[in-house]
């Protein structure tokens, strides 16, 4: 117990290089060194920062957005593939934990997208790979939904870690199956989102989700969230006037660092690019326990019975895997 | 769908008669009333407001409370009772949806106490008697939790309405069962706790939940917490300054109203006795459901599922049906 | 055997009274008793023909599709609801069998719409309520997708009757599931899509896969599509000239008939509202059963096994059925 | 052991009413009662017995043959159906346990026909549908093969009675699969087969597996054969002489009962219509067991292990059953 | 995903050397190198073109076909074997990647015949052996079924390829198969078929199957079809005139190449000996997958369980590897 | 193909030189090269033919049979061993495959007999030493059974060869093992028994299982069966004329080559000495798989599976491959 993680997290708010997967992944690998200069032990970057977010399915109709999906597409990144070796091994070299959002190519079928989140240990290996579980409105053009196999708490060296993507952050059973593993520091990364309704502010619509995690489950949350350069504005806008306004809208992106009360732990950071940095002690997550534990004392297991199935779910399966020879016999085999 | 309700809620920030139920059900009655007179069409009083809440448990050691707790064994109320008809009564007069919180003896045991939600159509009806599933920290003294069978959304007229108690805001499981059942109107009464940890604010962790709770679910929240009399004090400080100065202590109540965005719709009441007003138009709850629908597209109910067992749960159960022998054990029932 | 159907199927091109239910009901009233005039035992209209198509899906970017979103959404029907029950009676006026597209409010959520095939007996029974299981593309913005317990075939007057709506008669495995429960006759509604990608011919693309259907399940296909009024491109383009274009692109629209060698047995009907009308013979389906029998001697059920799961899929369950009864006793119980 | 069955078996060497399924019933049923009138309570009847054989397959090709399967399947049975009603009334009427082949239609998909054999109690219970598991050379131009549910043995009244159909006598496994449920009497229904390969003697090969099954069993087997009637001659060969010839081939049909020592009973029939008769002492089959049991002492199930699938195997299965109700809400529901 | 294949398929139509493996081998390896001289990159043959198709199974009846079915038997191939070794060889010195369709010898069973595919890679290695799953109607008279070992998507220099004989092109859930596994080239080898019943129309109903695969799957098809030569006509019709004019029917044979919108990307060439060529692009199957994904996110895996069997199946199975000492010791052994 | 053997086959049938070991493989020599000079190829020898059968066990009683069996004991062979050098040896010299029947002694364990065949190549290897696995009924007294791992069909100059002692060629379970891997030659050994069950017709029981092996798997039988010598008589009946009598019954013996369609190549022969030839074809086993190939197409390996458990079985096993320590067991193998 006296080694329950202290450590310093960063929380880092940033635009990609839109829609240069490679120019992206060097920025982030930048921003790691940074933080790792700052003492971070735990870096969380911004949902789908490799190599950019969609943004025209909220100011195109779908068939102006074709294009552009398939230029996303072009411009994703495998998993695993050449872009992760990097992040792993800027995370091993930087020797922090690392929570970063790509656009994923299914490797099963052209055309898929998933918008995915990256835990990679700080000794470099890929420890989690979270495929967003239902895009959100307008992104439900782009993405296909990931499955609950990687619905996983991690054991770090900073202690147990979960990370969702943006809106799985409200769905109140995806939240609870991290807190059932045990989670105590948990990483929501977001996009800035100037261009939703106009009545929905962004930053504050962040802060309250951050904050309601973290009480109810008595955990840390780092929250990441991306930015929106003057190019990203350019290329989607173009000429457009009224999508320069929407997407220049402020309140729209929040980073930070909340603690087991709800309250952010150190001031967040709004709109700007920036690293928000706060010292976690894990220590602190105890007392509140006993207030509520809804993972323990304070629930009722024998009323709610929650069952994640977690069983990877692809199109087909096999009632054995396939063997390499191209020639099955038919002649009398051994068994398995 | 043009019929979609829209009413004025009222959210009632009072104290009871300490230990007094008749007279705390006079209160109550009394203001049902004034709020009814106000266009009130769903009335929510605090949680145990009759008859009030054990401070002891919190300021007196359990030896030191144990008194306390017969005295308020023999001050709480039978439901169905006669209690519950005057209140009934008053609904069905005021031509309000009420919820108030009871302190509810148990039928089939001596000593059993539940903290007990009462819901009440506006023609009278006792439509729900929720019980709190657990009792928090030091309440756990006190009561024994209730089971699943309660947890259920109702009809009314002013739309479905489903209601917790305090603490149980807090249990992500507890929310989404109501959430999962339509429900659009969410009621949820506490105690003012000015005596719990120093670094606790009851005044923000209301607020929190209640609109954590109406984002998430894209819902109107009726909050209504019961406040300390000068009455109380001096029954449960007694001479003892530092427990007066704690039950003195300031944010320690809030009642109000939120919208689906999570956001008050009016200003919330603190500390003090009141009535917080606000208009209620469900239809608010509509496009909110396009970005974040928890409860249908926006979830994944192959992934997560989510068994409720609401079945009553007594000390004992019979393989059959049992006969209509001389010595039947205490009202036996045949489930279906 | 003797007795295997012969009929006349009717298959019905139109548009909506956009918008408007309770007019858009009376015109399928109206186009039944046409239809039945002529002999018709089968009548099919189009997907969501009450009352209608959500164009600004890919007309508009999602943010200003949003008042439109709730628009349609008040201006759709309950299942069951006042309008199924005028479908049900003019059914069985006209001793027809019916399948219509309509747009389904959800009851346990505000918000959640479902593209929903009504498919109702000669006798005015309501025999299906089939969800269309994934939204296409830019619909996804709209609905919600339905579960597997409507992928039924249904013992019809006029034969086994599956039925699913547009885009899934591209799912290879939900066009078998229907055929594997011995459809004979396959209702298949669609929508005009003039607003498509620029290369997308919706009249063809219907005609592929009807055909395609028919031949691999030798069976019968009545395809219905609706149409694209003056009122309509009025409402949804308003002075956009480019969406006015749009939605006047030809070749958008095809309804008509197959039989079970892939060829249509009628000359479909392009664009313009009508009915097409067929004799179908079901003796036809039995001898191209000799060649391929994908349900029978033509499949290997031994390598394939396909597993519907058709449990409806809520967001939650109960143990048991929840009781009636609003006070729950803590009494001894029987056990199930 | 005193009450070890000893009775008469019949076996019916019969041409049926050629594609008339309701006269070959009668028919049928009056060789039930001729046959009961010679004191049998075992009745054999030939492979497809009702209502007949489709000689077309060996004598034109599939082109030609293709509207006699037409003629074929509509004049074929439904299982169960008002013939199979017949037959069990026929079976009850006369006290006899009867084996009949019959021409199936599949239920689930119109054009599939199933080479069936019923078994029927002599209390008139349809004991067993077996379909036969693959169809024989020419053959499998009509039939569709069954499944492993029906390779079930019968406790009748005359002992445990298993029955396979023509060619199934020539599987090892097939026969071993009856023996191993303790198979003492069975059942074996053939065809006349004049027009097979010219070095294919018919009678011989009945012969020869006859004897072979009940030596190696230690059983009876009671095996009965159709015939050709120049109603079919006349039907099949039209004006084509050497078809007639083909037709009229001898030594194409074999009727008889073998005992336990492979030896036939009393003399077999041949080609000839009429009904072969032989008392049957099931305490025949125990002293021969000490030679041979090959499903007891003289196998070894250490080394063999034969599994047999016996599971129904449809195109298509379904997670629960299917519900009654039109409308599956997707509310909360009762789990099973 | 910048080199996503671009390259040239070809599609030969061609009659074999018929029933002269040799010969037909000779023949195959000069259409390849002619192909390759083009710049093919993918050579597609026609099914079973090593060395022909029997038609006599749908010109005589099976007694007449019997000695024929000896002379293919015969005049097959073993694979592996020389003939294979041959056809690999070309592919590699070719360097195109081949499918080829062969009569395969079973090498576990004097007398069984496959309809099998064989699919090269462009270094000439065997990749594939598939074997059609379930022989066409007159076809069962001559082939085993395979098994659903073979149901396997290959990489390849030009993208994942699958293959499929025939009338598997029919089977809903044989092509399904193939694109869950990420099919992007689909090869599909046909037969002229004039023989089959007077209205199916070969070519069209190849043109529909290939149509409806590219149009579901969002994929490229090459499909190759074989003639029937004079030679063929004079050895299968000898002096029977109606034969002749059955094989001389037109519209029974088609090769050629189909986009993922399921059209035609160059004329398909019809009855003809020749070979079509096209030019494939697969970033042309990108953008259509936002419209329908059916093993992505247009599906619904949670609803539809495919489960493919592809373990091969033979006649027994040993518990262990057989070994090749022919005395196997009685000794203590080492259990596993 | 072309190469697939035709040959003459020899059926020995001849007395030992009895219990002595010796002598009897010099008269097996002796034969071996008659039947070479005779232009055989396969010569199959009777079961147990060095040195003799144990008639004790159906003439005396156990305690009367015990020095026999140890006589039996002391004048049985070892495998490998001289008299088994001298018969490979002589099947090389005279160029023939040859299977023959001995009393082999167990290595591990002193007393063990086994009931064995030996097959050897033309080359004079041994191919296989298969142990009887069930000794017939009174055999019980004499022999141990052996194990699965001898099951096997050997690749000889002559074809697929399998081999089954006597009683087991009644079990159609290790029929079908050998069947299963392609047998198409299948020697069986048997010894006259005449001192078996007065209603047993050994000649006639012999020819019925040679016949309905060939018949079922289309395979040539040879089948070679012992006689008794008058030297045997005295040796064994002694002076009692009630043994002698039935030692003398007739019909106890046959020997003789059968086709694929179940009938004798030649005439068998019955009781005498003497050697049966026959000119055997393989290519006559081709066109009889088309009715019937119950390996291949005529059978379900989806709903049988028989799986032959072929390890080696000891006395004992070790968990791990034993170390080589001074005392090991004998002959420990480490199993895969």
């Amino acid at each position: 117990m006296d080694q329950l993680p202290r450590f310093t997290a960063a929380a880092v708010q940033a635009s990609p290089v839109y829609l240069d997967a490679a120019a992206t992944v060097d920025k982030a690998v930048s921003l790691i060194h940074e933080a790792a200069g700052h003492g971070a032990q735990l870096v969380v970057l911004p949902e789908v920062f490799v190599p950019g977010y969609p943004y025209w399915n909220w100011t195109m109709n779908p068939v102006q957005g074709s294009p552009w999906y398939e230029r996303l597409y072009r411009s994703s990144i495998d998993v695993p593939g050449p872009q992760v070796d990097t992040l792993c091994a800027a995370a091993r070299r930087a020797g922090v934990v690392l929570v970063i959002g790509v656009n994923e190519r299914g490797a099963h079928s052209l055309g898929v997208l998933y918008n995915t989140l990256l835990i990679i240990g700080s000794d470099g290996e890929l420890l989690g790979v979270h495929r967003k579980l239902v895009p959100t409105w307008a992104e439900k053009l782009t993405w296909t939904g990931g499955d609950g196999s990687s619905l996983r708490v991690h054991r770090t060296a900073i202690g147990p870690l979960g990370a969702l993507a943006c809106g799985e952050n409200t769905n109140t059973l995806a939240r609870f199956a991290l807190l059932a593993q045990g989670e105590l520091v948990h990483a929501a990364s977001y996009i800035a989102l100037p261009v939703g309704p106009e009545d929905y502010d962004m930053a504050d619509a962040i802060a309250l989700r951050t904050a309601a995690h973290s009480f109810e489950g008595k955990v840390f949350s780092v929250v990441a969230c991306s930015t929106i350069s003057p190019e990203i504005v350019d290329l989607i806008a173009g000429e457009d006037d009224q999508v320069r306004k929407q997407l220049g809208r402020k309140h729209s992106a929040l980073s930070g660092i909340f603690g087991p009360d709800g309250r952010p732990v150190t001031e967040p950071l709004i709109d700007d690019e920036g690293i928000v940095y706060a010292e976690i002690d894990l220590g602190r997550c105890i007392q509140p326990k006993q207030m509520h534990d809804i993972v323990g004392h304070y629930n009722r297991f024998d009323v709610f019975h929650l069952q994640v199935d977690n069983r990877p779910r692809g199109p087909l399966s096999f009632t054995s895997a396939p063997t390499s020879t191209p020639h099955a016999p038919t002649a009398p085999r051994e068994d398995q």
